[in-house]
């Protein structure tokens, strides 16, 4: 299985299974001189783990970091970073059930195609605790951003049908669903609470929005900005698509319509409008970036479902573990955690070609 | 100016601008003892190349390909293939107008924002004509795919708001502007003439299916295979998004609604469904891929527009070079070349790791 | 800190400091399907260890691996495989000493210059401790040859310049300097015992011999098997050449004695010398490989040396850790563990372009 | 064929066959802003072409560099360059009789156990002239250093048994074997033509000097400069071993003679002695870089060889084509170039961490 690492300068290699012994990452390419504290990294585990409120899956996984290396002093060396998450919760027995037959909507069937074998407690390395590594990592990429003035938004835009209207990025943590609209939070949240009752599980749409990103980010040609942006968030399970600015509704405009006319603003060039998303040509232009991306149904949901068994018999399945019944709220912080380190595996590249 | 290759172990390299000496490709990685003729390529590159009908730029390029390396007899070697494509049909002079200002919609901005320089000429390294080397290299996979029983569609889905109604892959080429339904093309068409006569354009929706994809590419984690299409179909310019399967309308689903139950079929394993568009758990099911990309209509317009100057002084454009007025019909081969030249790096991939 | 992964197809990613809490390895691209178990790793940590013999540094590190990620029982998945090997034998305050001066032979200097920071204890990463994460990752990439019939032998060539005069693979394991000469092996452990006792280190040359690599693996070009196992074994600190087959006795000779002239010999095609070192052109002819490595002297000596301090002072430095006298006997593991590594990721590329 | 790109942030991708159309090379990561001019490639490739002197090939290729892209009004734009050599002096038939077998010291036999097919004109992509690639690019790479005060020195020290036993570097371009002492020079030339006349050639030791590079550059553990300067030297066809400073001569050295002392001079931190060979834990110290390779003679001879048919039949060969009678001239302009490459990678990379 190749295909562990993501970023170019600053990369990740990510390892464990769900229901093995630990999950980890480990950041090759980390900047010197940095401090960091194992509580930079925690408060971001914290965020996404299991059992933070009734929306989302009540195991509980403390989610407890270690950092293995890469830190002398409580400063970084440019050393690798490794950081290891102990797994404590899991319970493999939930799963013998499922030995032998192939769920609906995950990644069952495709593994036993690729490898021969697959680990089926608990989805091996395709679960969804896969992305513990990945916000941990994420945790010291957003530290380095940070420190250069770029921050990261992501929130619920959408949920079992229910839009976000506003979009106040002040409330996005005050509530369990992380919708950036209080008022349609509590109807979102409701929506799932239905879904649950009914052993189904509900999709949404979650955006994105990075601030203060400067202009020349990303390479012309393979390397786009939202190119590599989509590589990183179509990375994360069960997301469907994902578009940026004007995205979808492009299709349907005319180019006058969509061009963002520049303009002078305090004194420097800025567009009059952002149906670009903050990219040009694959590019950074300075404004805000944003995106969204449409995040399917939980796939394990208690209802009875068809399918076949490895040996090829019909049968019916119920998954009756204990799974989000919407995976947008605890999405969020792995979505931003991809933006940042593709944002700064981007910065070190453009450093490296620029003239100061 | 990192980023002008693509692909793991299947990779090509690409260069030129669009008003310079020439365009061209190495791919490196090359399988050998595979025939093949410039014929293969040239014939490729006669679908995308300008000139081919009234929606479509009057420009008018040969686009005659000539294979450099990596050929012996009529036989790849395995050594890599270059192909060279001259520019012979440059107007520089036409883009003179263009050398102090920033066209909306371009890369003009943020080219200097990152290296400081930019070729005005036609859009340099950032113009449309960048894709030819992508068709040139594409047509090679396609040709490694097809031995396989691999084939790759795609097709105007959408265009200036007209939607396609059915899918007839084999109208495809009969018309214009490469839609699979021929009634709602002669509409597709109208609304692009109309945009053109009031200088303006239009933009679209390009569906895309694979057939014929074994079960088992593309790798979990980083490299889903549906997050290395979407990094591949994004780095075309104009691409504002992608989907696949049900792909944003998954936001509004239920779990027992977009799971797709599995069933036997002939024996095998066949899901009922397709939701998923042929991957999950970012491996590919077997199934046929379906995806969708949207096309932001084509920047270079005629109307008048606002803009700033590179001194930072407010002015107006008109683009009246000559121009698609939709981009879709010629992006149709170059979204092929893009899936079929991550298609094959993926089957070289999987190849490397199989038990036989 | 880039640079902590190695190999294209099958890679292996390290982290850890000497003195930190752990050193570990992330293999990403593992074959599914076969089987390990923690003692096929432990064994060859074992022979890498510290406090082995006599003519090793008394240290005395467990160096017990603990398997992560990537087992299902017993057997591997593809995923990644990730070992920890906790420190438990480092002596922090025995470095005190150097916090402020730069050691002559050693990195400190350099890591300064280059990262403005360095972990001062026990050498940090630079530390020969770091090969610990190269010998658990190696023991894998030998099972995995040794199932193709590929098998690896390194030993002590020279010591203290004492030559071995015969090659009898048989006795590497049962003389402390892992020389191929037992009796050579008792004259190069008394050039160490002087050495030490005068407070002093000595310096040898390693070989390595690789039986049963079949033809065909390298690429041309850049990726040569010969440039990719030179950038292998230059990688462990101490090596200061590397030469294959004839090596620099090359330069002295006429193209009539050195070309190897084919015969067939039991039906096949075979070399009837071996100045090649079994590579030609950058692939492996199907001959044995072999090769030589120039190991230095050990940098760390209790003899009294002049260096300068971190504020330009010339001083005195006497290094009078647990220092092993001759690095060869335990580098010799971590040789093989290189070429296995370097080995396995050529067999899966050249599988992915094979006809088969 | 995999292997034909070499660089991480500097990158060069080659292409080309010896009787095959052309030879290029593309450069991706190119610096924007630098002033670049045909006659910059030319002259580097004008110290490697054939036919230079009495000693080296009477083949004459023009080897007349074309700039295919990546420079507007003069000046790299950061887009990729792509340079274009067409061969001229192709002499197909020269090739004819060593279709059906195989070369002694050639990579014809590897190529067809590697590929099942080989292009016998030449050697293919397997033949020297693959390095004027190497040398075009190489010729950027020097620029960019010398902007930075960075120049590489290499010349013969030995040829055919006869030691250079002075430095002087201002001689090297002033004598056609290009040794460092003008003396020994004279002795080379005549054991080469000795050689020549006797239907033989000869091999020879290159040794070479990088001055001026600053301390910082290269990876701790897999990515070291001298491990990475090494893969650069022994992708080189017909190099079969190299040494850093010291070299083979450390393996009988004892630590207290080997290691450098650091001083000050110029109230700067000094190196007393360079056994390091400019390089300390994998990187630069600011010392200079030091390094020798030796060089096997040339396999193409006119003395009568056994070999086999590629149906294995013994056989009987003769190799009268054009060839040099040793290798090391025309080499040298070669391994200046992939030591070039090699720093301006480093470079970038170090560029990418620092702080300023």
């Amino acid at each position: 299985m190749a295909g562990n690492s993501f970023g170019r300068l600053f990369k990740i290699t990510t390892f464990g299974e769900s229901h093995g012994p630990a999950m980890g990452v480990v950041i090759d390419g980390m900047l010197p001189n940095i401090a960091l504290h194992e509580h930079d990294i925690q408060k971001e585990l914290d965020r996404r783990r299991p059992g933070q409120s009734d929306v989302t899956t009540p195991r509980s996984e403390g989610d407890k970091v270690e950092i293995l290396s890469g830190l002398f002093e409580g400063t970084t060396t440019g050393a690798p970073l490794a950081f290891l998450i102990r797994n404590t919760s899991h319970q493999s027995k939930d799963y013998e059930a499922f030995k032998n037959l192939f769920r609906p909507g995950h990644a069952d069937y495709t593994y036993i195609a690729k490898y021969g074998i697959r680990d089926h407690r608990g989805g091996g390395r395709s679960s969804g605790r896969e992305t513990a590594s990945r916000v941990a990592a994420g945790a010291v990429a957003k530290k380095i951003l940070e420190m250069q003035g770029i921050k990261i938004y992501a929130y619920a835009k959408s949920i079992g049908g229910i839009d976000g209207e506003i979009v106040d990025l002040s409330v996005i943590e005050k509530n369990p669903v992380r919708a950036a609209d209080l008022k349609a939070a509590e109807a979102m949240i409701q929506k799932i609470n239905e879904a649950k009752e009914q052993n189904d599980s509900v999709g949404g749409i979650v955006e994105a929005i990075v601030k203060g990103c400067p202009a020349g980010l990303g390479d012309p040609v393979f390397d786009k900005l939202n190119a590599m942006i989509a590589h990183a968030l179509l990375s994360i399970g069960a997301v469907k698509g994902i578009e940026f600015g004007s995205g979808f509704d492009a299709a349907g405009m005319r180019g006058s319509e969509h061009n963002d006319p520049f303009g002078i603003k305090d004194g420097q060039i800025a567009a009059k409008s952002n149906n670009a998303g903050g990219i040009l040509g694959g590019i950074s232009t300075g404004e805000d970036i944003i995106l969204r991306i449409a995040v399917k149904p939980t796939s394990s949901i208690a209802k009875e479902q068809e399918t076949v068994t490895t040996s090829k018999k019909a049968t019916k399945v119920q998954i009756s573990g204990r799974h989000d019944p919407c995976l947008c709220p605890r999405m969020i912080p792995v979505v931003e955690s991809m933006l940042a380190l593709t944002l700064v595996d981007c910065l070190l590249i453009q450093k490296s070609i620029s003239n100061s």
